[in-house]
C-alpha cells in the first residue's frame, strides 16, 4: 500500500520510552530523563531577543534558499575562526541537519546507489538514504577502534554501487570522533574511488579536548552536515547548514529551491545573533556543563559496575556495556523506567550491532537529576540481586 | 557526478527575472513586481504578537514530529466551520507544504512509481516526485477544461507504474479550480485503481466564489497538502500541513519523525494566533484585496487586448495569452522587464505545453503598482507596434 521505505524503517523504542515516561510523570512520578538528545537549554537569551527583533521589524518573508548573505557570512566566520577558509557560496543554509540530509540525499544518491553509515549510528541516515532509493550499507564499528571505521573497513565494504560514506564526529549514540589520520586516510581513498564523504558535524563544539575542531581542517572535499540545534541550543527553530564543496553549489542550490523554498526567516534572522560573543559565552559555559555532567555520570556509573568502552569526545552521550546486569539493554531499560523512573535509550535504537548489550545514557539534565537517577539504578541494582 | 535527478531539474527562468529586476533597481529604477508567488503582506499582528510570545516564554524546544496537540485541533477546527470532520491523528503539521511534498513522496512512491501532474504546473511538483526516485508524468491540460484535467484525462494517462494523481485546487499558474463534480469523478476512478490522490489546496481561502472550500467536502480519502503561507501570509515562517486518511497515520508518523524531527516551534505557537477572529478578519480582508486587484489586473489586460483564456477563481495568479503581441512568451517577459521594468514570469516555468504563448501574471503588489504596471505595459505595446 505504502512505498517500501515505510516497511524498512525501524521504529524508534525511544519514543516507547517516552510514552512510558509521560505516564509515570501523570501519576505524579519523578522521571529522570537520561533519555533525551536535546540540550536541556533554552536557547540563549541573545538569540530569542534577535528573534523578536526580526519579527518586530516583520523578517517573515521568503529568504534566498540557501540563506540570508548575513548568515552565510557569519558562518564563514566561524569557519575562519578554526583557520579553514570557505566561501560564502559553498555554505548552504538548512531547515535543520534533517534538511541538509535530505538535500545531500538528493544530490548525491540515485535509486539503488549505497551509501556507507556505521552501526551504532543515527538513526535516521538510513531513512534520509531510502528518501532518495539509495540503499544504506551498514559498518559494524567497535568499541576497539572507538566506535569508528578505520579506512581498511570503509575499503572492505565499498563495493560497485557504493557512492558515499557518511560518518559523524562526535557521534551518535558514542559521542567518539574520528582520528584525524583516519579521517584523512578516509577522505584520500573515497576520493580515488570517485566517491563522496559526508561528515556529520552536529556536535561540533560539544567536545572535550577535539583532536580537531572541523573535519575540514584535515579535507577540504567533505560535505559537512552542521546545525543550529546542539551547541547552539536552537533545536526547536529547525535550522542548520551545509558546506560542500565548490562544484555542488549549482546542483545544490536547484535542490534547495525546490525542495524548501528557503529555511525559516525568523530563525536565521535569530541565528546571526548565535555568532555574537555574548551568546559565544553562553554555549561555552553550556558546553562547560556538559563536560562536568558527563565526568559525574561516567564516574557514578563506572563505580556501579558499568563498563563504558570508550569515553565520549564530545555530544553529551555516553555508550555504556549493560552485560554485568545480566539483563539485555532493553529489558534494562525497560525495567529502569518502569520500577525506578530512569529514563534511557536502548542500544537497539541506533543498529543492530551488539545493540543487547549497549544502553545510550544522555546527560541532557541537571547535575542533581544525574544523582538522582545514579542513586536510583544503584537501588536497581541491588533489587535485581546484581550488587 | 550527482545524481540524475539534478539533471532533470528546469532552471527558473523567474530566478532570472529577480536578478534582473535587481540589477533596475540597483540602477534607481522602479520595478513593478508582478512576478512573486508571495503575498505582499507581511504577517498578521496577532501572528507575530503570537510568535514574540512563545519566544518568550522559552517555546524553542523539538515539538512532537506530527505538530502540537493545540495546533492540530485549530485545524480540525477550521475544517469542521466547512462542515468537514476529520480527527486529529489525521492533521500532520509539516515544514511548509514543501515538507508535506516531500513526506507524500516518501510515503507513496517507489523508484519507478509514476505520479500524473498537470502540465502547467507547480513545478517543483516534479523534484518532490523525483527525489523519491519517482517518475512525474504530465498530463497537458487547456483552457477549455480550465487547466484542470478531466476523469477521462487521468485514465488515460493511467498505466502499468501509475501510482497516483497530483492536482491543485485552485492551481499555479492558473488560478482556476478543478470542478466538484470532476473531482468526485477522479476520486472514484483513482480509488478504483487503487490508486492515491493528492489535493494541493496552498491557496485555500483565496478564492472568488469557490465551487467547495476544500476537496474533503467531496471526497473523505484525499491527501490534502496545506500551508500557512499563502491565505495566512506565513510565508517566511515555512509551516503547512496535511490531512492524510487514516490508515496512512501510523506510516506518515513514522516518516515524519525521522525525516524532519518536528516543524519549526516558534512558527507552531504564532501559528494558533492564526484561526483567532481577530487575525481571520485580517485574512478576509486581504482576501478580498486580491479578488479586487484580480479584477483591476484583468480588465487592464484586457483592454490592451491581452487573452485571459480562464478566470481565475482563486489564488493570485492570471494566466495571460500573449501571443497577440507576435512575442513569445519568454521574449515578451524579457523585453517587458529589460525596456519597462515590468516583471512577469514566462510560460516555460510551469511546464512545455504552449509555454510560448503564455504568462504568469502575480497580482501580490498594491493597486497602484498594478496601475503604474498596466500603464507600462500599454506603452511596450504602442512600443513594439502592437497596438
Amino acid at each position: 500500500m505504502f512505498a517500501n521505505r515505510v516497511d524498512q524503517i525501524q521504529p524508534f523504542r525511544v519514543m516507547e520510552v517516552l510514552e512510558r515516561a509521560a505516564y509515570h510523570e501523570a501519576l505524579g512520578r519523578r522521571v529522570v530523563h537520561l533519555e533525551v538528545g536535546e540540550p536541556d537549554f533554552e536557547t540563549a537569551a541573545p538569540i530569542v531577543a534577535a528573534g523578536q527583533q526580526a519579527l518586530r521589524e516583520g523578517k517573515t518573508k521568503y529568504t534566498p534558499a540557501t540563506g540570508i548573505p548575513e548568515l552565510r557570512r557569519a558562518i564563514v566566520g566561524h569557519y575562519k575562526k578554526m583557520g579553514v577558509t570557505v566561501n560564502e557560496e559553498q555554505i548552504v543554509v538548512t531547515s535543520g541537519a534533517s534538511g541538509g540530509l535530505t538535500l545531500l540525499a538528493a544530490l548525491l544518491l540515485n535509486p539503488g546507489d549505497e551509501l556507507l553509515i556505521t552501526d551504532p549510528g543515527y538513526p535516521c541516515n538510513e531513512v534520509f538514504t531510502r528518501l532518495a532509493g539509495g540503499v544504506p550499507v551498514t559498518m559494524a564499528v567497535n568499541a576497539n577502534q572507538k566506535f569508528q571505521p578505520t579506512a581498511a573497513g570503509v575499503e572492505m565494504h565499498w563495493q560497485q554501487r557504493t557512492k558515499g560514506v557518511l560518518l559523524a564526529s562526535p557521534a551518535n549514540p558514542t559521542g567518539t570522533m574520528l582520528a584525524a589520520d583516519t579521517l584523512e586516510e578516509i577522505a584520500r581513498s573515497v576520493r580515488q574511488r570517485g566517491g563522496f564523504f559526508i561528515l556529520d558535524e552536529i556536535y561540533q563544539g560539544l567536545t572535550i579536548e577535539a583532536p580537531y575542531q572541523t573535519g575540514l581542517q584535515i579535507s577540504q572535499d567533505l560535505y559537512v552536515l552542521n546545525s543550529f540545534s546542539k551547541f547552539f541550543g536552537m533545536t526547536g527553530w529547525r535550522l542548520g547548514w551545509l558546506v560542500v564543496p565548490q562544484p555542488a553549489i549549482e546542483a545544490i542550490t536547484k535542490l534547495a529551491q525546490n525542495l524548501f523554498i528557503s529555511p525559516s526567516t525568523p530563525a536565521q534572522y535569530a541565528a546571526l545573533a548565535a555568532f555574537t560573543p555574548a551568546a559565544m559565552a553562553i554555549h561555552d559555559a553550556r558546553a562547560a556543563t556538559f563536560v562536568a555532567r558527563a565526568e559525574l555520570l561516567a564516574q557514578g556509573l563506572l563505580k556501579l559496575g558499568f563498563s563504558i568502552p570508550v569515553r565520549p569526545e564530545g555530544a553529551f552521550y555516553l555508550y555504556v556495556d549493560v552485560s554485568h546486569t545480566g539483563l539485555a539493554a532493553r529489558d534494562f531499560c525497560w525495567r529502569l523506567l518502569d520500577e525506578f523512573q530512569v529514563a534511557t535509550t536502548p542500544g537497539e535504537d541506533f543498529g543492530q550491532h551488539m545493540h543487547e548489550r549497549f544502553v545510550r545514557f544522555a546527560y541532557t539534565t541537571d547535575e542533581a537529576s544525574i544523582q538522582v537517577g545514579l542513586q536510583r539504578i544503584e537501588q536497581a541494582l541491588q533489587a535485581w540481586g546484581v550488587v
